[in-house]
């Protein structure tokens, strides 16, 4: 328990390049070891959205194959997404977020007005509302009007006055309409 | 603006190791391109923590030299922090949180709170209060007798059940006594 934190980060050289922070204890560092790498986030994004599709998760976020089969299998080893048969085709498979999944909205939704407050400019694409009473989420997912952090599935989401009107792929087109978040996504066959 | 996102996913397999999201317009990504990189989030923690000098980033992160260079520039050219002579010693120079780096707060609270939620088992490090009333934040960084988001300087930081009592570096210790957010930091020299 006493072991130096320095000595601990004697190999932290050699670990650069890895996704872990043997130096580090705190819990921000572990969870960063499951959702730090590149992409990571943004898979999780999609599936609060309510990708659940290898296919569409390929075709919103436009990754390299490889990458997104990692990320998946990371998040499905964490906990985060539970990968199951498809209810209409039980040979495909699909991604489906969980409770674990879930519980990191609110940091995705600190992320994401942080970044649109600070690379402003741009108008969001994006609005997020409290089903319950329409009052637009503060920045980190609370609800202004009613007090308190709003679970995930009480979020509605509708498209901001920055998002294209005419995009080119099926899961861009899908979450064009209004939505809650979680509900599935579905996109006709490409 | 109509540009199929599909063609600009083109090149998105040069990319894969880079930082940036070629194909991703939304906010969430706009905040990874900053603070997405490995350990970049841990030097934004520590700089919330008070920690401001080179050095003392080094010793608490136990990162490799040429990393830690790295992360403060791209930081200090985001506007995260801001690099300025140390006031006892202007040859020296620290880094020293900004209002764009103090709104990162709540998504490095939500993180932690959710890595401590999944990765339950060990007891946390730290307890994070609401000055104003003394209670503990919720896990997006709410006060919940309160009602609102708390801001970062109006949170004092404890040791928690899980802290190891003896830590070998100096701003491990020096971390070890109830503190607020932001107070700067200081270390005897090494």
């Amino acid at each position: 328990m006493n072991e130096p934190a320095l000595g601990k980060g004697g190999y932290s050289g050699a670990m650069a390049l890895g996704k872990d922070y043997a130096t580090q204890e705190c819990s921000i560092a572990r969870a960063l070891e499951v959702v730090g790498e590149r992409w990571t986030l943004l898979v999780v994004r999609d599936a609060l959205y309510g990708v659940r599709r290898y296919n569409d998760f390929l075709v919103h976020l436009g990754i390299p194959r490889a990458v997104l089969a990692a990320r998946l299998q990371t998040l499905t080893e964490a906990g985060v997404l539970e990968k199951r048969p498809c209810a209409d085709a039980p040979r495909r498979h699909e991604y489906v977020v969980t409770e674990r999944g879930r519980a990191l909205w609110p940091a995705l939704r600190a992320l994401g007005a942080w970044g649109l407050d600070t690379f402003g400019g741009t108008a969001p694409l994006r609005l997020f509302r409290h089903v319950a009473c329409g009052t637009e989420l503060g920045a980190a997912g609370e609800c202004p009007a009613c007090g308190g952090l709003v679970p995930v599935e009480d979020v509605e989401m509708l498209p901001g006055p920055g998002l294209d009107p005419e995009p080119s792929d099926p899961v861009s087109r899908a979450l064009l309409a209004p939505r809650r978040l979680l509900q599935p996504l579905t996109t006709d066959p490409v």
